[in-house]
């Protein structure tokens, strides 16, 4: 059945309906378009329902004008839209293109499968994702990695790896993608490297979330932190990435989780996902945080996340760790000029250690399954993540819900 | 048998002979010295042999009025002396003080105990060492640390802790300690904490070597990098604690030892130290060293150490580990106020980790014998780093062959 399937559409465009992305923050539309059939190594997904992601707003919101590097929104949660960014500086390519498919976190159904694809067939559930997990490049194959070598990150902004969208609309003209997954779409081509097979018994609500942002929290804290049961764990910025590193610290045996925010209204949100104490930064006078993370845990916290994406934050994370054995892993990124500067002394004579991770550290396709077991086994709790779920047809409602504040992670639902 | 000895000198004064720094630069000058009874949790030792380290040359070297944290020196190999210095300056005492007498790598014999010392008994054959082990606090209980909270590194510069000295000169003179051990000395004082029990059937020429700059490169690649089977390493700076990473890193079975140094005469002599390859900055043309060894290793090196102390060396050693995984470790120290300068988004996307490492990560009574023990099997090599030996008396020859770049280690042998 290589290349084949049993499937109506199989080998045909598809006629659906897709949420596009016009002009920046105008309103989405709904409208019928037009999905390609999978080319070699790409698989063609229905999608059962999809999440939005701080990258989303932040892509539909970027001027076509406003796209040096210099100009890029600096308060954003999340590193991807840096990681973009530099690529597309490097092709001078502008990441602010349009028209274009947003969309990245999502699960579904194989409709079909191009040629050279074993990975999954016709009715597997599957997580299309961001990262690539090619599965044979000297990364893929190791441990340590989840960087793959064969697909690096900046090959294919907006458009297949052959240079083509699989997307138009009536018109015939092309529609762009996001992220290598453009899953605000009832149907969408992602390549196989990017494909996660699942248990189908994952509720589609849930599994969603882990194409992105919750699982490179709960990563950061299980992979690449590697957090140890007993330890002392500051999370700074409590956003949809912060909350997550509390769960995946909480799964991890943490003893105490301290989240540090300027919103006060987060300590009682971080509870839900095992947050144990809290430091709002303007409540502390003239201490700075680290002082007072420092007191609280008789030297310094065990694992330190920056999770907003502030250098200065990333100092106070580092100043923050304990001496001996403290970790600081960055999850959030600064401008991409932005330096990190810590003295050399300190670095040498505190054993003190400093890391960056895309994705949490997680290899999709080996880690990606696991969590999901985890989920199923009510170990991870993915519950709270939700906050708000809406009809595809509402999806400007789920747009002004994050921009609002008022929602950590809502799930579009596309119709049967 | 607590705080007591069959020892005929237990409890009262030894009168030996030491060698003395009375003036930076002149020649050291062996005189009879008043060595004290060991204070509760002390320990007198009778020096066996002695191996001269580069923080010997630079304290001895050190003038009076050039002691602000500016005018340091800013070529040395070693980090104490940055250590120290910051100590001093914190404390408002010169790091350069005479008389001193110095030397802190040695190996000897247990003469007598202060009391409450239960660790050792006279006749113990035993190892002083700078760093403390005092077995009780968090960081010593830990497997993660080796910097004792009880006695940070910073409380006792110059004398014992009581802020006394144990030596005096003939003519009554405080004698300052150097580095918690002044082991050029027939007999010296040291705390407990700082004093190791060894296997006496270890050659004291191989086991004096283990007190500092050996077991830190060593220690840098087993412990805190813990260097894995068949990796690739590369070493900035091929000095005594380069050499000795590089025979660390051969003792874990990696299987590329690249080493960095811009003397020619260093491939030849890393060779015996397991180094496989070598970059010469002053051969490669245009390029840089991390252009060179990303082109060797096709990514990049698994572990870079930089053993030089200057922080653009830092960057460039971490330029040249490997994305996914590579490792860095600082061995070095530049100028107090120097700092590290990393590129927030490089360390957010490629993975890579950097972290400093004191004595090489490595727990003083628990890593040391092990050290012994694998020296003892012909593991670990330690010949090749021993290229002199002199008697007592011939203290400056081993001075000379040193600032002259004529020796790696040059034991010094006190007479029987």
């Amino acid at each position: 059945m290589d290349g084949k399937s049993s499937s109506n559409t199989a080998g045909k465009p598809i006629r659906c309906r897709a949420v596009i992305a016009r002009k920046p923050r105008e309103p989405l539309v709904i409208e019928e378009v037009i999905v390609a059939a999978p080319k070699p190594r790409e698989v063609r997904i229905k999608i059962i329902c999809t999440s939005l992601c701080h990258s989303d707003i932040n892509y539909w919101k970027l001027e076509v004008d406003s796209c040096s590097r210099s100009k890029f929104n600096k308060s954003i949660v999340f590193f991807l839209l840096m990681l973009i960014n530099d690529c597309c500086f490097l092709l001078k390519r502008s990441p602010a293109i349009f028209p274009r498919i947003l969309g990245h976190e999502a699960i579904g159904v194989v409709e079909s499968v191009g040629e050279g694809v074993h990975e999954v067939v016709e009715g597997d559930t599957v997580i299309p994702m961001f990262l690539p997990d090619c599965g044979e490049c000297a990364d893929c194959l190791s441990k340590k990695s989840n960087l793959c070598s064969k697909y690096p990150f900046h090959c294919t902004p907006w458009v297949g790896r052959d240079e083509t969208s699989r997307f138009t609309d009536m018109n015939g003209e092309t529609l762009y993608h996001f992220l290598f997954v453009s899953s605000f779409s009832e149907y969408t081509v992602v390549e196989v490297a990017r494909v996660i097979k699942v248990d189908p018994a994952i509720p589609a609500n849930r599994g969603c979330l882990l194409s992105c942002g919750v699982s490179t929290g709960v990563g950061a804290a299980w992979k690449a932190a590697n957090v140890e049961t007993g330890t002392t764990v500051a999370i700074f910025g409590l956003g949809a990435i912060g909350l997550a590193v509390a769960e995946g610290a909480r799964l991890c045996g943490a003893k105490r989780i301290i989240g540090v925010d300027v919103n006060q209204d987060k300590f009682e949100i971080g509870k839900k996902f095992g947050v144990t104490d809290f430091v709002n930064p303007r409540n502390i006078g003239d201490k700075t945080v680290s002082q007072v993370i420092i007191e609280m845990t008789d030297g310094g916290a065990d694992y330190c996340f920056e999770c907003v994406g502030l250098t200065s934050l990333v100092h106070e994370a580092y100043a923050s760790s304990r001496k001996g054995w403290g970790k600081t892993v960055i999850l959030g990124v600064d401008q991409p000029e932005a330096m990190l500067t810590l003295s050399s002394f300190e670095v040498l004579h505190t054993g003190k250690s400093i890391m960056g991770s895309l994705f949490g550290g997680l290899k999709p396709k080996s880690d990606i399954p696991v969590l999901i077991k985890r989920c199923m086994d009510k170990e991870l709790q993915l519950d709270a993540f939700v906050t708000h779920e809406v009809e595809f047809e509402d999806i400007n409602k789920a747009f002004d819900l994050l921009l609002q504040g008022k929602s950590i992670r809502c799930v579009i639902w596309m119709k049967e």
